[in-house]
């Protein structure tokens, strides 16, 4: 568990769960057999499950160069801020092994411009930003190292594989934190979970971020009930996290987005749990839009309301939730369902993707691979690793 | 406007607006061209707009006794508490007009027991419940007169058929009311609205509750927008309201049920209008599910949230809000539209129809054909009448 124990210790006092609180009886190492996979990189190739198609039809995309990568992210045929960012890499990844390059300079310019096109295809998420900046800082280090253009297209798309890897890591950390968490709160019960949007196996390398924290407290044979909100628009409730929870024979119920405050009411719900795409210096969140609505109502029940994301999702940049870029998506999501039109001809939509939660209702937490910390403690843990 | 004024000049005191105000430009007199039927009483016959083919085809259907009308409120062909109420009791008057009784005794037997039956079609609206014991007593008194039986079926018909011009009265009633209550606290800004499932000509013999509200604010040219949400699982938003609203091109536009949050963050908000399937004596109002989380996020942030609802719609008889017994519906209208799946195969749902807002989130107050109500004001009101 490397560099999380250290950090778990470093973080024990000021956050609200750490790896030596040996709480859970199943150990980090044995959290997660690998199921669903939504993204693949074999011998050089990158496929991507179709999540457009999903739960009726099971069909990778073969995503050739970079035009690709930011096809499928665009159409939303992989979703998710993690899953995003790797996708986008991997695409990068797959072109440079597939290109010749005259010399480095080619080569650095090359990575440069595809990563600047990538990040265009979807706003709100920052990983795939930060991933960007991270692999354009490290394309110069190489590209001022004497190697050569194999070497360096090498590295480069070992870089990007490797995100794989790490954010499956990174997830159970997060699941693993979680549980604690809203275990140590629950005594002996076993919880009942809500959570929103697909944050799981579809959305990530693997494990998945608050679907994580659900998966893990089921492993840790903990999970009374879990229920997931549709998602409307695009129903990545009904149709991804539903598949999984199914896939996987967790004890699930679906509801529509309207539903969590009478939930709430009616049945005994110990956590929300949510994604974000995109957590701010202040701890406001930008996530699937509903999430800030989720959000008013648990505050309103007092359910703790948990943000779990990898610290990839933090952008230190941004100072308050209103200058985080909302993308808004075409009137089609939301008025036809599978070419069928659903509503009225003729009536105006307003198709925000996300919305921003302020800080101060997200009570439970924010759970990332360091641990759970309140808010306002991200500014100094981050700036502290 | 009758028995109206009456009520009105009672309770100017205690209630937030009444006809005797003046603050709208057109009278009540001059409200509402009649547009949409959802129900027709042509020549003995009854006919009901077909609501699930809604908005792509519209379809009368010919309702010819009471087991037709048990279906299509069962079936929500026709839904809406005041419109239930209405096709019930004229699916009544149709089979007694075309049956052939042999005496009092018979005819008195067969109009309880089919009463008893049709409010068995749907358990949470309490306006058939109330209209079939008014209609019951009213037989037993026509029994006990000495009347043929010929006449006895003629009275109780047009009993029935009266309901449908009284309920559109009520309609535009409600409508001024509300208008005046909204337009006040708005100063001299037009108001943009927010409206949850169909409360309009659809849901009643006419003009609608909450969305005759917002039809009489256009109607004074004071709309600057009108927000509906899509209303899952049925979708009476999205296929029904935005119809209405597009039918009478009012400013528009559409929203999903967990946007709502969102939109009052980004937009003036000036009122959320709400219908009810029973309201009860302290003011808690059963409504279609979502209701209840439109309400806490009204509060949140400080929207003025209305129901707006016919006297026949209150039940005193009830004390509290879990005593309101909410129908659960088959999963299938959640995982289904249209006949295509949309949610993952294996997943279980949770689909109540309705949910209970408590009376303190109701705090713009409960709008009737008397006036503007607080909910703690509602018993007094209406036993003084």
């Amino acid at each position: 568990v490397g560099e999380s124990s250290v950090a778990g210790a470093v973080l024990q006092e000021q956050c609200c769960s750490s790896l030596h609180g040996l709480h859970l009886p199943l150990p980090l190492s044995q959290l997660g057999k690998m199921t669903l996979q939504a993204i693949k990189w074999q011998d050089n190739q990158l496929y991507v499950l179709d999540q457009l198609l999903l739960p009726l039809e099971s069909q990778y995309i073969n995503v050739r160069d970079v035009k690709d990568g930011w096809q499928v992210i665009s159409k939303m045929q992989v979703r998710g801020a993690p899953a995003i960012a790797i996708v986008g890499c991997l695409s990068l990844a797959v072109e440079l092994i597939n290109t010749s390059f005259e010399d480095k300079d080619e080569l650095l310019d090359t990575i440069n411009k595809k990563l600047d096109y990538l990040v265009t295809a979807r706003p709100t998420a920052v990983n795939l930003q930060k991933a960007a900046e991270e692999l354009k800082a490290i394309s110069k280090k190489l590209y001022e190292d004497n190697l050569s253009v194999e070497d360096m297209v090498k590295l480069v798309s070992s870089w990007c594989q490797k995100m794989l890897d790490d954010d499956i890591n990174t997830n159970k950390k997060i699941g693993w934190f979680g549980a604690e968490s809203i275990l140590k709160s629950a005594g002996g019960r076993n919880v009942q979970l809500l959570t929103h949007c697909n944050t799981g196996s579809l959305a990530t390398a693997g494990y998945g971020t608050a679907l994580g924290v659900i998966r893990s407290i089921h492993e840790q044979g903990r999970l009374a009930q879990a229920y997931c909100t549709e998602t409307r628009p695009y129903n990545q409730g009904a149709r991804l996290t539903a598949y999984e929870l199914v896939f996987e024979k967790m004890p699930a119920t679906l509801i529509c987005d309207s539903m969590a405050a009478a939930l709430m009411n009616c049945r005994k719900i110990d956590a929300v749990l949510v994604g974000a795409d995109r957590v701010i210096r202040n701890g406001d969140t930008a996530n699937k839009i509903g999430t800030y609505q989720l959000a008013v109502t648990a505050k309103c029940h007092k359910v703790p309301f948990y943000v779990c994301a990898p610290t990839t999702s933090i952008d230190l940049n941004l100072g308050e939730g209103k200058d985080i870029p909302i993308e808004e998506r075409p009137c089609e999501e939301m008025t036809d369902i599978a070419g069928i039109r659903i509503a009225s001809p003729g009536i105006s939509c307003w198709n925000p993707a996300f919305d921003v939660t302020p800080a101060e209702l997200i009570t439970g937490g924010i759970v990332t691979e360091l641990g759970v910390f309140k808010p306002s403690e991200l500014h100094t843990i981050l700036q502290a690793q």
